[in-house]
């Protein structure tokens, strides 16, 4: 499930959960305590989290910190920004030197979860974003998750993993032809408005 | 206290307000009761909620959303993308025919309220993109916020009006160089961390 695109080139992933409850704080720390996260830089405040590392892992372990905040069954959102080939960010960095076998596939293994996601890709630096945008969408479709436009957007309902995948793909397939990508994206889970 | 930039293309912004308390719908019903979105197309759904018309009223409304929830004293961020000149909408529409007085200063005026916010400037289908975010970041200076760079982002630290109307002005003053702009954030005030 590794895909090799990008793995020279340290990715990025700054967001935030937001479990819509009281305990909030003991959602997130405890869906942080079950996450691996030895092959990402991370680094935390009191707005969101930023992790630094190979692509793989980034989503590995965005994927796995909120499958395990939604397990709980609470309400739970996550929104964020992944970003690669940024050149403010393009020095060596010790994570590229780990494996590419990513480390939370098992612990999420068993957590079957359904989720609403809107995504958003931005290639930077390229006159013909546009096009590049929409061969990534139509590509999207084969993933397995329901894939709806919208207002800035694009719409993916399915399985949180499928979700995350379709996503991871769709940031590495636009690489082979831009090079500095960033893409948003909100997860919803568990909402109300389902119920 | 409107900027006249802009005025004639619709801009949008694609938001989730994340109150983190086991009211969050009372919070978030209650903050958009307390807001005049008369100016604005507004749509929501599960995921996120999107507002489209001139540029003053969608930060109007932004701002005002995000105030009326947090004036509660609870832990709430709100999280999303600003976009103007997006190729995909820049059709006429009739919001665009509203004056350009914002309805919600008025109705925020009394609220105080420090925040932190982390945002990032995407100036699109430019090859010197990097150039003209550093124009901006560098102007932000003056708006009565601390800015303090971070990985993929700017955070700005202050009211939350100071906080919103120096990302007014920063993606506003893009525009003067760059036709399609998007603008990611993530503010959080009353957060536990901070206490």
């Amino acid at each position: 499930m590794t895909n090799e695109c990008g793995t020279n080139r340290i990715a990025g992933c700054q967001f935030t959960l937001f479990p819509m409850s009281e305990d909030f704080v003991d959602v997130i720390l405890s869906a942080l305590e079950q996450v691996d996260t030895s092959k990402v830089w991370k680094e935390t405040d009191d707005v969101s989290t930023c992790i630094r590392g190979k692509m793989v892992h980034v989503f590995d372990v965005a994927n796995a910190i909120f499958l395990h905040a939604v397990k709980s069954g609470k309400h739970v959102a996550m929104s964020g920004t992944f970003s690669i080939g940024c050149p403010g960010d393009s020095e060596g960095h010790v994570y590229m030197d780990e494996t590419n076998e990513p480390m939370n596939q098992q612990n999420v293994q068993e957590i079957q979860q359904k989720a609403g996601c809107k995504f958003a890709l931005y290639p930077m630096g390229t006159e013909d974003y546009m096009e590049k945008i929409t061969e990534q969408i139509d590509l999207s479709k084969e993933w397995g998750v329901k894939v709806t436009p919208t207002h800035y957007a694009t719409r993916l309902d399915g399985e949180v993993k499928d979700i995350f995948s379709a996503m991871k793909e769709s940031f590495a397939k636009v690489q082979t032809v831009v090079n500095h990508i960033t893409m948003t994206f909100t997860i919803s889970a568990n909402s109300p408005s389902n119920q």
